[in-house]
């Protein structure tokens, strides 16, 4: 049990500090220097790290001796990451060490697939994204995938997804069984949280909420360094707490949602009573076109639209601060479509809701990035899991 | 540090066993037989435990030694908790051992008092509650303070709360100079979760939610064994979370808040439509009563009063469901004049409102108590820090 906390405490360091030296590594956790010697050795021999020859010249190479260092040996595994969003799969290729090798764009056929469906678009997509870097799908060792709705990510249930025509569906297992791969399913949300803790703007915080805005509201939460999933593991869920008794109706079927307020279709059926609103007959990105157009025009009913869009979403953000008191909430989207919810107003506004005492309002940082950093954030998640798997063989091999 | 960590952890082991044998210290706590002996000694010298004769017939009392178990010293230290709530003080007197010794509860001049005012007031009624046990304030090692509000407990800063007439006041600090013993500052709900947790109903839970009911509503959350306070000290606000974009005024200055559904103060202004819904110039509680009253006897407008505030106070909690997906949600409060907001149909309402997946909801129970209750919370938060000094106090001694 210690030797298993030991190479999983080690692996990740060296991961965390790029090339490394034995001793710092013993000095950084406080493993003895037996141990660590030990240990690295088993890595090396899995194959898991490598040495790498030390290119500085620190004092000691003077005495001609070579000096190595250990990092994480790419070539170990290859992992994909992708994100499932409203038609599209965006997919990304990892080695082991976290280097990206292949990205790739693909548009499905539907918004919303059998879970049959969907594994066939998968299978195919990753066909074609290993293909880019001359390997098979049966070349990786794990895949991570993000998707909206409500996920137990822990055994990959998806309770009900926007993507899935059917609820409760143990994606993880049937995409696994399908692509001979073992595939990890989280919320989306939560994956880019992790993407943020481990190559974004929540690098080295502990605590940090982010919240996604697409065609839904997304929440990752950050506490205490880890992930909070929520008791049973399907918490964060943030665009259908209700924020207007018996409000406005939502998607789901209930009232009041802060997605009934926020997304693009509630904007547009709002825009609907707009004269020169666009086309109700046309697809969703050209109306929300027409609908941002008319308020930059000028336009009375579109720019009253966006307005309360933006104010009750300050409202929602405020509910969580008051419920995490937290100092850094990370905004993340990327579609231009949304850019009123970014806007200096609505951050005052949510300042404005917020219960009022002395002391600094939270931190509040806008990350547009795009659905390929989400697909980052899911392969981080798999290379994760892939690296407890690792770990779980050598325990097995080793005793 | 180990030999701090080591008495900490077999002093709270002392304290949660009950009387126990040092041998099964040792193998409950992984701690060696010998550094067992060592640091009981040490708790035994500084008078934090005591011996006391086993009562049982153990296999080993058959040779005819006389058997030993371990338990808390009760004389080690005097404590106090109490609680504030609307003209009402609320105090316990405990022992070391958790002993309770005397309680009392007093009324105040004012709702809202200067920390002046306050601290005269409770210095006074430390006065008659040690009095009872024949003993003296200045016996007490330690007190708990629970107040409704924005309360930064490690530093026991209250930003603001309803009983103050000042904002930003060093509670504990101003508590501790005047009456010169420490005292210890937490939100008043914030104690009812640890009271929960402690000896309530979370007593062997990880992670509940307890809702608490007064004239305002509060917020307590226990995550993964810990109160959790947020990322800076002062979350778990709820009373003030919006649920009705730019709704009913609140007593804080905006719109919409849960409390300004849910309230007493909210209800009566209401109840000011009803007639012969009592005389507006009557006291809170003869104006509760009379609604209530009239809603029994079947005035439809009072009912539509207690229903409405009913149904938002469950949409509230559907959106604490939905952020944490908590397996128990505690239900604290002691005043009939809430019994609408404890009914089936609130319960029923909040399954509605939360996102609707086929997995159990939550188990809500309904936890009535008096305020004896929530400041025995305050004494176990005191208890706990005056064991941490007791801690450290032996670690400056013994190095």
């Amino acid at each position: 049990m210690q030797r298993e906390q030991g190479r999983s405490t080690l692996l990740r360091h060296i991961r965390q500090a790029g090339p490394v030296p034995r001793i710092e590594l013993a000095d950084r956790t406080g493993i003895s220097r037996a141990t660590v010697t030990t240990i690295t050795a088993e890595l090396l021999s899995h194959g898991l790290i490598e040495e790498v020859a030390r290119t500085d010249s620190s004092p000691d190479s003077r005495r001609g001796r070579p000096r190595v260092d250990l990092r994480i040996r790419g070539k170990a595994h290859l992992l994909a990451g992708m994100k499932l969003s409203d038609r599209k799969l965006s997919l990304v290729l990892m080695d082991f060490a976290g280097a990206e090798l292949a990205e790739l764009e693909t548009r499905m056929p539907a918004s919303t697939q059998s879970p049959g469906q969907l594994a066939t678009e998968i299978g195919a997509a990753l066909d074609r994204l290993t293909a880019q870097a001359d390997r098979t799908l049966a070349d990786l060792s794990g895949i991570g995938v993000g998707i909206a709705g409500v996920v137990e990510a822990a055994r990959g249930f998806v309770y009900w997804s926007p993507s899935l025509s059917d609820r409760n569906i143990p994606l993880g297992a049937l995409l696994s069984d399908h692509l001979g791969i073992p595939v990890f399913v989280d919320n989306d949300a939560n994956l880019v949280a992790v993407a943020e803790q481990g190559f974004g703007l929540g690098r080295g915080r502990d605590d940090f909420i982010v919240v996604t805005i697409e065609s839904g509201v997304g929440l990752g939460l950050v506490i205490g360094g880890t992930l909070y999933r929520g008791t049973r593991g399907c918490g964060a869920e943030f665009g259908h707490t209700k924020v207007h008794f018996e409000g406005a109706l939502c998607r789901c079927g209930q009232r009041g949602c802060l997605e009934a307020y926020v997304a693009d279709y509630a904007l547009l059926r709002e825009a609907l009573t707009v004269p020169g609103a666009g086309d109700p007959g046309a697809g969703t990105e050209a109306r929300m076109q027409a609908l941002l157009s008319a308020a930059r025009a000028g336009d009375a009913s579109a720019r009253s639209i966006l307005d309360r869009s933006g104010r009750v979403f300050a409202m929602g953000l405020a509910n969580l601060v008051n419920i995490f008191d937290p100092d850094l909430i990370i905004l993340a989207g990327e579609q231009m479509q949304f850019d009123h919810l970014y806007a200096d107003a609505v951050i005052e506004a949510m300042r404005r809701s917020i219960v009022q005492v002395d002391k600094p309002p939270p931190e509040v940082v806008i990350h547009k990035w795009g659905n390929l950093m989400w697909a980052r954030g899911a392969a981080a998640y798999a290379l994760d899991q892939v690296t407890d798997l690792a770990l779980a063989g050598m325990a097995d091999n080793a005793g």
